[in-house]
């Protein structure tokens, strides 16, 4: 315990990711050095290849401890099979700590449905909470939009968006600093009756919970900025994310294609291709600190395989800050007084819905 | 009837579109100019504005028929409604030469809902097919990919998918000229076991078809070309395409923010300005000649609201291809004899699956 308050407590996966550990030690380093006093940084992983990196870096003196994880669950491994038979892997091992009470925080650049998968089977869900959903952010016009399910669920039903659009609301209020968020439903017209089966009843469940809800909005409102949260199913998010981050190659090489030979054009396409660039990496997060999976019974917030040491950085700040305004007590509120949860249990709501 | 074969009658709708009559009786007139002999057009839609904008081009004394039609269903007219109030619309006037057997195709600008309502109550589908669906051409860093169902069906089942499969196949090697077509089933993860309910039960089916089926693309997939052609359901194609379109006016804003002030990066902008002005149109299918409505019972090109004259004139070169071809008996032999048709109706499929 600080003097100032209580401990914040992260723990932060260093074996995952494409530049593991090398960019997770690195970030943390640098995020050690901007966060204030009153947060303790932990890394989980291979101990002996940890400290040589943090010696590598002069910063095996600093106070970030080290916890020793035998084994390191591979991004090409199967999730669920991976987080049952490597029971010591950086990733179940940095989840156990905050089952155990002794973190506040996991983040993680590795395999994505293994993080999902054993922050589920670690932690669980938050009280009332059907579905944890990874929600992203993508740049738009106007700023930002936060955009879930990107990937966590593939089936859904009116309910679990219903959900997603709550808790995107509160982690777009309390972490993005948007006041009163408008929260849109992915649909194909604007008219509360245009989409398929699950958007049309998802969307009278939105209309009536207590949130910002703006209506449908359209593929093209993504990136026009017309609402800050946008709510869908983890099936079409994750085609989105995927298919947004296939623009900038795109178009960097098609311009190429196009103004060979011409010297300001040239110049031109340089300049685009960094900006191209940094769109890709704005929606691989590294700007804004990572996804948050939204809704387990704990804080995890998941990194993109490629990330910098600065997007770990970033990603730390932001769990801290997750910890801090106690986000995941405001989305258990939320979602218990909005009507359709009230006493029961999330597992009584899979059985009834 | 001409000496040289039968005659092929192309019907369009001369109010469709935002720039209708002008765009589309413009492009008429081009398509009539570069048409070889055997091909008669119709304008269909108020006489005396057609006839007016014949003058204006100066080609009232060309071969091009004019059908009076009373009615124009506006763009923003609820489609079902439309079709069935507006019972002399352009577009009912238009497909109803097509049943009487006085036109072998009809070309639209008009309102999608209302042409495509009107397409399957007038002309019906195809023997065995049990959803139509809109194909539509992305660009691709290896040319083009036919993406559908772009917003034909908003719910889908696997056989549904499964068609969508035989029948873009089949229009990407006899109209696109793709030899041996790759198809590809858009989903999340490239494992068959990868997707949601629906893409895991249409995998099976595909797989099982007489197609060069290569199995689950994901949404980066699409730009990279990596399939000829992507099988989704209506709402994520629909949402896929609408988000693609408005990538181009993102990029445009965003780098003319970066690089305000800068005389290269400027120039480069100028000209990235015109790729992504025609990256946006070649989706609109301005190239390509508008979106094929497949399996219906008769030949339907549905063109972007905004279409050019020379959006129309290549949906007129289109069609013609269409009908020439015989493309819908190649699609009924196909999908009648690829199992799970047989020798049932679609109608009959409908109720049993």
């Amino acid at each position: 315990m600080s003097k100032s308050g209580p401990q914040i407590r992260i723990a932060i996966d260093a074996m995952g990711g494409d530049n593991a550990p090398f960019s997770i030690v690195a970030g943390t380093v640098m995020g050690y050095r901007v966060l204030e006093s009153g947060v303790r940084l932990m890394l989980v992983g291979s101990a002996n290849r940890i400290k040589q990196e943090l010696i590598n870096l002069k910063a095996d003196n600093l106070p970030i401890e080290v916890i020793d994880a035998p084994e390191t669950i591979d991004m090409s491994d199967s999730p669920i099979e991976a987080i049952k038979q490597k029971k010591n892997s950086s990733i179940n091992i940095g989840l156990r700590l905050q089952k155990e009470g002794k973190a506040d925080a996991f983040i993680s650049a590795g395999n994505t449905g293994a993080v999902m998968a054993s922050s589920l089977l670690t932690l669980g869900r938050l009280k009332g909470v059907s579905r944890p959903a990874i929600a992203t952010l993508f740049p738009t016009v106007e700023g930002v939009a936060l955009v879930l399910d990107v990937g966590a669920n593939s089936d859904c039903k009116s309910h679990h968006l219903s959900q997603f659009g709550i808790m995107g609301a509160i982690y777009s209020k309390f972490i993005l600093k948007v006041k009163n968020p408008k929260v849109g439903l992915l649909s194909i017209g604007e008219e509360q009756s245009k989409g398929n089966e699950l958007t049309i009843a998802s969307h009278k469940l939105l209309d009536s919970s207590a949130i910002n809800f703006c209506g449908n909005v359209e593929g093209r409102d993504i990136l026009k900025g017309t609402v800050d949260v946008v709510v869908c199913d983890g099936f079409v998010g994750n085609i989105i994310l995927k298919f947004a981050e296939s623009t900038g190659s795109f178009f960097s090489t098609m311009l190429k294609k196009k103004i060979r030979g011409n010297l300001f054009a040239n110049i031109g396409a340089l300049l685009m291709t960094a900006a191209f660039r940094s769109f890709k990496q704005s929606l691989d997060s590294a700007e804004y600190g990572g996804a948050p999976l939204l809704g387990i019974n704990g804080v995890c917030i998941i990194c993109h395989g490629s990330s910098s040491p600065k997007a770990i950085k970033n990603a730390i700040l932001v769990s801290v800050d997750v910890v801090r305004k106690k986000v995941n007590k405001v989305i258990q509120e939320k979602i218990t007084s909005n009507g359709f949860v009230a006493e029961t249990t999330a597992d009584q709501i899979d059985k009834l819905l």
